[in-house]
């Protein structure tokens, strides 16, 4: 079963104005669509970032990728690494940490990695998450991912979740939010407004949800000083503190003193991060993506990696559509050392590529697909809108900080501002 | 596709005298032959050590595995766990380094999840090196595994080889051995003679081999001092020293000294022994071993955390037949960060359970096969014979001691015995 062509489409999906460190979300995400046409008709699925750049290392590889045999990774590796040859993918934003020419190799293979393992799945007959070792688990957990976030888009009328701003309204947010995917676990994306600010969001969620493990994630906004404030704040409140401070030095600072783990997806973004921060002990929790960690397979192995060096695992998330999700599920069925719920954006969209119905949240979890690969497949009408979406919204790069700038004029990304 | 009976066959095969550390080798080595018999008679192969207290425990296992998905590797490892249920598994030889609960659970679980998987290989039509994550070599490279040893079994003529004890006999076992399998690397088991005694041998094997790559292995027969000494006289002759000296604050001792990476398949011989092995830099290379270290899965992710943590990666041999050699070849096909020549016991052996043909070596190397599973098939009549010939022997373990104290009536087996 040989790959006969490869198909990669740029989509936008609405979004809302979501805050974190670096700025806003703008109105569209962006997200590439993998189609690996294969013979027979059959097809894998792969989802990655939508970024131009990103893009056009991913097109280069699609034009050599006609003739590989779906069950050949190595030949997908070997070209990945020839086409990146030592250059940088930089997401610029800066959210998922440095970037580097080994990062950006893994960010390329996995796109493709995840969309030959769904078509090794359907040309076999068997779900993903057999091809990575079996279910170690059902149902897949997820948190109930808060952010801040403005009323409304520059020029639209406010969102149906309107401004989250206050310790109130975040516990409103957590309240829908659970009420309708039925979270046992909450996370709060801050580093956007003062810390004794999102403090006190963090202690109103306490006070609402008084059994649900919670977790704050300021994307490094704070000084290591700040870091060890909230971390004795929130000693007993939290079940780990994300990225408080930027750098291995800089989280070690702030381990040392905290009660609580540390987690990031952030300064430990790569193999290579991991013995630095494990004699650091910078670091109690890696947030893995398969997205930039190389795939679900290195994701797996990155699981027994946090294992053997007493390292909680749970799972980051950036805005993403369906195909994502089900591949995060399926590596997550199989993950038996995933100590966390894993984070997704999932709540804060309305449009998707795949045929409803697969993903589904009831109790704050996703069933594992049962069905061949993913077990998600393509609504090529809804891609096709989303395309739309892509070629009329103008944006070929996630870049918060500028649209911040309509709303805050004078606004400068600032990690450890505070 | 579902488990409906559990074979496991102890067989017994001709083994020569070979000598180390802990003794002689007996006139016959164990082994435990599996069959997982599924629907449709489809048949899954594996294959470990034949020590009584490993069979009872695996034929615990094989009693609850009816019924079980062959997709669900998951389910074997929870009934293994519960089987082993903190128990210890000792092969007393200590060729292999301590023993442990976890240990015993990881050799528990490998011998079942290598069946599984040829099971999974052969009902989905595709090698198990697809199963792995695809290959990125075609040929796995083996190394030239020397060893002292007895011309003869007690009471029994001379065997082929002769007696091999001296620089001259191991440099003829070598010509011979690389005359008929092409290896391009050579290993030498030492701790059988005083350490001058084989820094001579490694001297005359480099003499006759200019070009080809050494190491010697001591199985921790010597003083962290004494391996200090040979690090120094072998300075760029060996390629790797393995296990020089006993424990991992020894061999630490040892690295701080040698030129050479240490290697070791004795005090890093699980996941929990890697930490602390980094932190004292006592290992530059790990010698993986899929039938202790939870089967081929976790060796893959062994890989990947040997990488980042800079070790280089081997594959350690115990006297093994044709289904063990069959996982070795497609675990390593699969593995990229397979830095050196894998170790094999096959030349040793004149008897197997396997049809012949499959596994041949050229130029050093073995094909990974391309049929699916394991791709090697049961040749039945010499499973009978080797179940006659493992009822008849009447061992019922590997002891090495024992049996040297016919040769040497007062042998004591002595780790860091120089």
């Amino acid at each position: 079963m040989r790959i006969r062509d490869v198909i990669i489409t740029p989509v936008a999906f609405a979004d809302p104005p979501l805050l974190n460190v670096t700025g806003v979300h703008e109105p569209y995400a962006l997200r590439s669509v993998l189609q690996l046409v294969c013979d027979d008709g059959l097809v894998g699925l792969g989802e990655s970032y939508g970024d131009e750049d990103l893009l056009a290392l991913a097109r280069k590889v699609a034009e050599r990728l006609v003739g590989v045999e779906i069950f050949d990774l190595p030949a997908v590796r070997r070209i990945a690494t020839e086409v990146v040859g030592g250059g940088i993918y930089a997401d610029r934003h800066g959210l998922t940490g440095g970037v580097s020419a080994s990062k950006t190799l893994q960010t390329v293979f996995s796109f493709f990695e995840v969309a030959m393992l769904d078509a090794q799945g359907r040309f076999l007959g068997v779900p993903v998450v057999d091809l990575l070792g079996g279910k170690v688990r059902d149902r897949v957990e997820f948190s109930a991912y808060l952010f801040y976030k403005y009323a409304a888009h520059q020029g639209l009328r406010p969102d149906e979740w309107g401004a989250i701003d206050t310790p109130e309204t975040v516990v409103g947010s957590a309240r829908r939010m659970i009420d309708e995917y039925g979270f046992s676990s909450i996370k709060l994306k801050g580093g956007v407004f003062a810390p004794a600010e999102e403090v006190a969001a963090i202690h109103a969620l306490r006070d609402a949800f008084p059994g649900l493990p919670l977790r704050i994630d300021p994307n490094g906004a704070w000084t290591p000083a700040t870091g060890q404030w909230v971390a004795k704040e929130l000693d007993g409140v939290l079940e780990y503190l994300e990225d408080p401070t930027p750098g291995i030095d800089g989280m070690a600072r702030v381990a040392a003193y905290a009660s609580m783990p540390l987690a990031t997806n952030m300064c430990v973004v790569e193999f290579a991060h991991i013995p630095p921060a494990v004699a650091a002990k910078a670091v109690g929790v890696i947030l893995s993506d398969h997205h930039f960690w190389g795939g679900l397979r290195l994701s797996g192995s990155l699981a027994t990696l946090c294992e053997t060096f007493g390292m909680g695992l749970s799972m980051h998330s950036n805005s993403h559509l369906g195909i994502s999700l089900a591949a995060m599920v399926h590596l997550a069925g199989a993950t038996g050392h995933l100590t966390y719920a894993c984070d997704t954006h999932w709540p804060w969209k309305t449009e998707d590529v795949i045929v409803p119905g697969v993903l589904s949240f009831e109790g704050g979890a996703v069933a594992v697909p049962d069905k061949p690969g993913l077990g998600v497949e393509l609504d090529h009408d809804a891609l096709a809108r989303l395309h739309e979406n892509y070629l009329s919204c103008g944006l070929k790069r996630r870049d918060d900080a500028t649209y911040m700038r309509r709303y805050v004029p004078d606004f400068q990304p600032n990690i450890a501002r505070w």
